[in-house]
């Protein structure tokens, strides 16, 4: 028996229009009734492993000790691995998913890998009328048995930590006198997260020239809070994960600005 | 006393954008604060029975043990029914909602209804201003005081199980070397899930020509996993309910084909 | 010690597009595993603490015992106070949320604020890289915590309850032989809910006038349900909630009338 675990925290690309999340929660509480699930977020564009892979490792600082369960998978019933990987002391924490690159900074923030084992034992899965919903039939019942004591070697072999996919992470880079950076992350109000650390715009000062993607050149203010920034002007903010964001007040940066993730933001000192 | 349940799998089409989701489970969790509430979807088309009750037949094999509260109900306030059904042996199971056949092939699919009762007593019921929100005030109530221990012939007088409202699911038939069937469902990624078993084309080989609504004619091939299927190229696979579904590579078959829930497609072996 | 809480209800406008709902999740089971955290409602519109504060109003005489954790927050790190509310005979629940006039109404409807204090005693807050999500970083820890079984007093100074942002709920008038009322919220189904008791419209019989935004005037009848009113035709039912909405059968009255939230409606008895 392996220790058990009260909590799995739940994120996945299933939206809320089909009932895959609550299939998945069904499952899970058919095997494991006494562990809590948590869902961190479903709404994530199909198929976007980056954009769920960051949202995890946004997350993943948050969530509650146990187990994490990720699922954004195109690759569903190809031969891509599926995976259980232990992170932490003594298998404190173990993340469940595809191995596509979507857990990679998720298990780089939480220290690194310490073990991991493939998803091949079909006695812990689900027998499935068709290959395509790995979530149900695969994912979930390795997370659930993991949280009622099972040892984690009993779910498939281990594989070797340093055959897992990498993280695609972009990092920003100086250009002359310049930052050029990207748009990690459009939230819901359409603010705008840079792969920015503030040290790096430290001496640009109070106010930032941003060149858009369609070489729109914008001047934004250095702030700390949204209300700061007058209406129809531009923000800096160091948000809620210590990034660099591009805002508006009460309105969405995203939209005004045209930017979406992944676009190509230019930052140098205003003249 | 009747058993008590530990879970309550919760279905409707309130949407997320009100409180209604989560006013039911406020009142479940008033009455009967040790049953776990699991969401099985609610963004269902709003009065959309055949949907609701073709999900609820998807996921109720996987639901943990206990009582199904199902609410999608046009006829909210009118004499139509509401019913609590005993499935399984010794009221294993109990499904709730409104005798519109949104329950039915839910009931079928869990061996048939042991018993039903008209939720008819008010003492088990919220006193409500308005007739109006039934979830609220008379399945969520009944569904929670089941889970609670109540006897089920305590909620109301038992029906004749004959009487219940049938379901309305559309077969497919064959017409000369075709199959004539209908999309039953479409999810979130633009899968279109037929109303035809795997063995009902076995004989149409790798290749099968599909007639869509428009009169436009496609190949489509017989894949196992999405990734198969070429960019631009149709798939059928046998989905994670074990039924044909069309489908694209990561893009929505629904989209690229036109299709929508209900539309018919005539399948026949490809020249 | 304070007493402890076994269910924080919580409502925000974080939506589901972002990880912002379970990283409240996963703050509060991190610090009071025992307490079941009770979705309300997320997708309110961006900042409408008027909208927020109707839900919640609505909501918070079904909410289970306990803490309402509720966060629409355009203010975030300005000096709005963030605050707990205690209601109900010796702390039988508290409020959590900015002091916005978010809370004022379901205050208001609990029998009134009995104590308040400010959150700013940062030992109980988690440390932050930004000052925008104090969600997470401030209410969800002060309603953990509380729920945990610390003294509310703990959580900062008391405030003067008289010093509290009191609600902006439009209230209707007579204007001669009609009523001037206003649309307080537009549900997913369509309904639009007036600010309307329906014994303010009793005399005007079975036919009602109403006079739209856009000066278009039509006949409505009163119902006791959505399948009184023939298709085409308007209805005035007594909602779910005990006041006057106009609703269609099986269909948006809010599309079919032009309405939206905020919205005057004129009501006179019909000629």
């Amino acid at each position: 028996m392996g220790r058990r675990y009260e909590t799995i925290s739940f994120l996945s690309d299933y939206g809320h229009a089909d009932e895959f999340v609550g299939v998945v929660h069904s499952v899970i509480r058919s095997i494991a009734p006494h562990a809590a699930v948590v869902d961190l977020v479903h709404d994530l564009a199909p198929y976007d492993i980056r954009a769920a892979s960051l949202a995890l490792s946004r997350a993943v600082q948050y969530v509650a000790p146990g187990i994490v369960l990720a699922v954004v998978d195109p690759g569903v019933g190809t031969d891509r691995r599926a995976v259980a990987i232990e992170v932490g002391e003594d298998g404190e924490g173990v993340l469940i998913g595809p191995d596509n690159g979507l857990l990679a900074p998720a298990v780089a923030m939480s220290g690194g890998a310490k073990r991991a084992v493939e998803l091949a034992n079909v006695a812990y899965q689900l027998v499935s009328p068709g290959p395509t919903f790995a979530g149900r039939d695969v994912f979930a019942p390795a997370a659930a048995h993991l949280a009622a004591g099972l040892a984690i070697t009993e779910l498939g072999p281990e594989v070797d930590c340093y055959s897992l996919t990498p993280a695609l992470i972009p990092l920003s880079h100086v250009d002359g006198d310049a930052l050029v950076a990207e748009v990690l992350w459009i939230d819901r109000y359409g603010n705008c997260q840079l792969n920015v650390d503030p040290a790096d715009v430290e001496e640009f000062g109070e106010l930032v020239s941003l060149r858009l993607p369609d070489d729109q050149v914008r001047t934004a203010h250095r702030v700390t809070t949204f209300a700061e920034v007058a209406t129809g002007r531009v923000g800096l903010v160091v948000d809620s994960y210590g990034l660099v964001a591009i805002v508006t007040d009460r309105s969405s940066a995203a939209e005004a600005l045209g930017l979406h993730p992944g676009a190509g933001v230019r930052l140098s000192p205003a003249r």
